[in-house]
């Protein structure tokens, strides 16, 4: 039986369909839901990219939930173009997924998280890879969640390197500013899985054409989907030698921590928008002497995840 | 034998009189040279502090040699305003120590580390408490020492936590960000004890009241600089519980580095005046995944640190 209880909440995404792929296949996790933010795409465009890539992976069981539309700080939200030209207009990299037939649940995404964290207490992973803004809006609605999820581990931030919006600020803190604080100063047992080590897992067109070369549809369109990200990364001058690996290295830190080194660390996020530094992940200066409540990744084993992930993905993408 | 010749590049300052006292205790160090560097005070105030103190500590044979004083990007420098407010206007709380009958050393500080550097290479620890700007210009003038110096242990930054001057920049930083920027990109085997650590060691006035009682007058005239520094933390609200041992912690770490525990990283410092971080201490994402030349402290065993500082303190105050 499954060793976690996983909820993934996706801005699907393309590193957020490999995360999506990691999870599915890893044996420790039963994934029980997914909770669809804005972010990378439309909260519609998301929720619908995770039900079709969970039907394409043979995982039409698992749910999927409407979350935010758009920040605790705004009344809606507009894609970024710098995420399209990242994630394509449709989230996955222009490429056609079949359309599932399924229908979202009718229970919101903030609803389900809380049930979940109540039902299933140590053993509930929730994973967001992109705004913070379910998780505060569900801390809002029941702060006790913050005690009882077992574990938050988040694809955002960068502690000690700099952002990738600002010379500050990690593209899914900064959709949600407010958000991300509130979960860094409240949520227990948080794991920041930021730019400092996921901008060291590089995946090149050498391993999407392993994928391809397996002669399945999974393996031909998540081969196309990870090379239109690659070109992203080339064509923006991110990194010449691949694309980072952000979301499924958070979701193999949830299940296997010593992919990484982490240093424990009371956080905030800046909120001031007057003091030049606004979404930025820092420590807290007040709580440095208290019990420490999370912890940020500052290092990675690169060689070793970056080589068990191209073998889950062989695995996943082989039937 | 001292296991480690040390060269202190001090700009003294009441925390760098602690690192000088700790210094001067220490049976692992043998102090062969102080320079002095503009900071807290002007150079001469620095130079001047630093001779009458090392005669109050029987140290009278550590020679005390003139660095630079100014910044590498001015042509002069004054002392900022909060400066005096922490260590005083004469830079040592406005206690009177004696005056040194001793002159400076002929020879600059920039030849003397660089001389020290071919002579005592792996055994040298080169330790500035102040600005980076002496060992800029040494670097420029022979780069060979980048990898002569055994180890450049430096008391600066703030990598995890925000700065004291703005939210990017620790103050000895703020001084010359372009020279931090040199050592930090060239000179190897680089340690950054900085904000992230030393904020943690905080010395409190049940400390210096053991100091007092000594009945010495090391003792009493240590007690009343290190009660300034206390009362500027407290008034200043830095930090209501006590003062932090900055410079005296750096010394800690270079001859015992099992009190912090260190992350290894390449760092740089920002010096675009554009982007809004100008003098911040951060990872250089282009070199995430090369061989690391430097380190910084991220945590300490602060508990021990204190108590340990306390008994050396006692013990070099005592007769």
């Amino acid at each position: 039986m499954a060793q976690y209880k996983m909820i993934l909440d996706l801005d699907t995404g393309i590193d957020d369909a490999l995360a999506l792929a990691y999870a599915v296949g890893h044996p420790d996790i039963e994934l029980i839901g997914i909770i669809a933010s804005y972010g990378n795409n439309l909260t519609d465009v998301t929720a619908q990219n995770s039900l079709n890539l969970l039907d394409l992976l043979g995982a039409s069981d698992v749910p999927v939930f409407y979350g935010a539309s758009h920040s605790t700080t705004t009344d809606d939200f507009t894609v970024m173009e710098v995420s399209k030209t990242i994630h394509g207009q449709n989230g996955v990299g222009d490429v056609e997924v079949p359309t599932s037939p399924r229908q979202l649940a009718e229970q919101s995404g903030i609803d389900f998280l809380i049930d979940a964290a109540h039902e299933f207490k140590d053993q509930l992973v929730y994973l967001p890879t992109g705004p913070m803004t379910n998780l505060a809006l569900a801390l809002q609605k029941d702060p006790s969640i913050a005690q009882l999820i077992g574990q938050t581990t988040l694809m955002g931030g960068a502690l000690t390197v700099p952002g990738n919006v600002t010379p500050f600020t990690e593209a899914n803190i900064n959709q949600d500013p407010e958000a991300a604080d509130v979960v860094f100063r409240k949520q227990e047992s948080l794991t920041m899985v930021g730019l400092d080590v996921t901008l060291r897992t590089l995946l090149t067109k050498k391993h999407t054409a392993e994928w391809r070369a397996l002669g399945t549809q999974k393996g031909q369109l998540y081969a196309d989907m990870m090379d239109y990200y690659i070109d992203a990364y080339f064509n923006l001058d991110i990194d010449k030698r691949g694309a980072a690996l952000h979301d499924p290295l958070a979701v193999a830190v949830a299940v296997e921590p010593d992919y990484v080194e982490t240093l424990p660390l009371n956080m905030k996020v800046t909120t001031d928008r007057v003091s030049g530094d606004y979404g930025r992940t820092i420590g807290n200066t007040d709580k440095l002497l208290d019990k420490t409540t999370s912890k940020a990744a500052v290092l990675v084993d690169q060689d070793r995840f970056v080589s068990d992930f191209q073998q889950m993905m062989l695995t996943v993408l082989s039937d």
